[in-house]
């Protein structure tokens, strides 16, 4: 019987967000499951949503190991599938395997420190699928924590666009650590990016990665150099993890004013220069707008890690694990502002910092201290 | 050398809008170019946005044979590209061919009445494109005018959704011209169809038709008789031609409301249901708003008819032209409110009617009178 700590976040019809530390028994591991006592677990953007979303922060009740928060409208109802649900929360970490299903593949991993995506690395022990552990040699747990999330989905976006047959991809937030990813892997892999940054400092970080085209948005002539970058790239096919708002509304019309300098005569249906978009996350969770300024020639997707990797198979999979773990502390490296325990991911100081989200600041959790 | 009448359409920086007609003369037909006398055409929702758009109609001048009316912002801005273009209207239309270009293919057809979509069909003479003309046999011009745009969409709609392998799929506005059509075809077809219609009269008109499964949007339990439809049919793929507002949002959140009724788990992702609609229209000029309600396992794209033909191929547009002229009275007759000239369409009485785009209510413009 194997106990320990586990975070837990419920919210309730009410909108009484609830988190906390439970002392809770986990249960063996069978098949091709394996038991991970964890070490470290990255709190990723993905996982802000579940542990804290929208909830009102300031007027939070925060006692040992818990805070209680109010989940305001529209985001309570918004959230009512899991109203009364208690859900554990962190999707990756790293750590030692101490037990395992009576699968082979499980089996070969007792005592092997491994990078897992248990979807409940808050927590001082995961149940974790073998098939997606990635064992981590003499790496660290530290090293290990974040090679799932964001490798995977960086390099998930390259595979998209290359099956799509393209060779230039924008992406929206460049500076974030996918983004610095992104920016090394297209590098390369000889793939065009037109990296969209917030700051000009950030624009700094990315010219020093080696980025060639990189736009702030906050520059007056956003839109031309936007339209600059496009035409000079080809990229007509791009990623944004913001999802409200127009982020994606203004890259189509820049695509969309990139195509329309190649056309004589005018067209009210728009140009036929395909333009296409994923989002694949919800930084902001207002609507997308999307206006009518771009004719009929787009496409926009949501984009989620797991569903590509079953779309794109063993092989291709396979091979990006094997990239990742070849180059965990170079392309790949992650980097933490603070370390915290699971208590002290609950205190004021902590969540007021890490869910601001901002780049280059992000949180690892240490379970054991 | 012809000559004769035509409609041109143009607007000012300074958002003046100027619809008129005026005497012109037609170039020689060239190649694959045939000239048509043109006998009849239909004003189509898509011919609409080019002839009025967002102008304003009820302070307009009218003159015979002119209007001037005023584009209000953000239309007149939105529609720079076309700032002091003198540009010609109308989609579609019949007539007989009356000279051809040295194509054999063009020459065949002198002499012939033909369905045909030359883009300026508010003409008493248009230059046409031989490989997409339909010979029209004993069929009248009326019989013949609305030949194209309407059929061969409702057609590319149920092409695209099996080409995707889909065996159902959701019509935003299934009262209008294209959806009885779409109805008529899902039928013969056995292919689902939830149709969304605005009036209870309308889903009588559709009931008669045979359809299984209309929705009324204005009823209470829209959202469940949604879902309801969804359920029964598999329909998670669907066309709208509104594409401004929430209807696209809506039809979105009901089929993620159906998928979620057999998950076991909550998914802060949402369902494994991909969920893919079309936009093929602006009837609401309005932005597209879609809310972060239903995952990331969703796709929405512009879908038009000329690039879904051209990525079909000849072999099944061949085939999707036979079944449109052997049964064009029948599967794809369209009916007519009026007839009018270019004189009478640019009069008070008919923009102020036809703008409007009531449900049955269309217009054919009949040029020699």
């Amino acid at each position: 019987m194997t106990t320990g700590k586990q975070l837990f976040t419920t919210l309730a019809a009410d909108g009484t967000l609830t988190v906390a530390i439970e002392e809770v028994t986990f249960p063996e591991p069978k098949g091709k499951q394996v038991l991970v006592k964890m070490e470290a677990a990255p709190i990723n953007p993905s996982d802000l949503a579940i542990l804290v979303g929208a909830a009102e922060m300031d007027t939070a009740e925060y006692s040992p190991g818990k805070f209680v928060a109010r989940m305001p409208e529209p985001f309570n109802t918004g959230n009512k599938a899991r109203h009364g649900l208690k859900l554990p929360a962190g999707n990756e970490g790293a750590g030692t395997v101490v037990a395992a299903g009576e699968d082979e593949e499980a089996q070969a991993l007792i005592g092997q420190r491994v990078s897992c995506v248990p979807g409940h690395a808050f927590s001082q022990y995961a149940i974790a699928d073998a098939t997606l552990c990635l064992p981590l040699g003499d790496h660290s747990a530290e090293e290990g924590a974040s090679a799932f999330v964001n490798p995977m989905t960086a390099l998930g976006f390259v595979e998209t666009a290359r099956r799509d047959g393209q060779q230039a991809l924008v992406h929206t937030v460049g500076a974030s650590n996918l983004g610095q990813m992104l920016t090394r892997i297209c590098n390369e892999d000889g793939i065009g990016l037109v990296n969209i940054v917030r700051k000009d400092d950030q624009v700094q970080v990315l010219k020093d990665l080696g980025a060639s085209h990189v736009v702030n948005s906050a520059s007056d002539d956003l839109e031309q150099r936007l339209q600059d970058a496009i035409a000079d790239t080809g990229a007509f096919y791009g990623f944004d993890p913001i999802g409200g708002g127009k982020t994606v509304d203004t890259v189509f019309r820049a695509m969309e004013a990139v195509a329309a300098r190649d056309m004589t005569d005018y067209s009210r249906y728009g140009s036929n220069q395909h333009k296409q978009m994923f989002i694949y996350g919800r930084l902001d969770s207002s609507p997308t707008v999307l206006t009518p300024s771009y004719g009929f020639g787009w496409t926009l997707s949501g984009w989620l890690v797991f569903p590509f990797m079953q779309s794109a198979g063993q092989e291709v999979v396979g091979r990006m694990r094997k990239r990742v773990l070849d180059n965990l502390t170079t392309t790949f490296a992650s980097h933490y502002k603070s370390r915290v325990t699971l208590e002290e991911m609950l205190t004021k100081e902590a969540v007021t910092d890490y869910r601001q989200m901002k780049t280059g600041e992000k949180y690892l959790v240490t379970p054991w201290g």
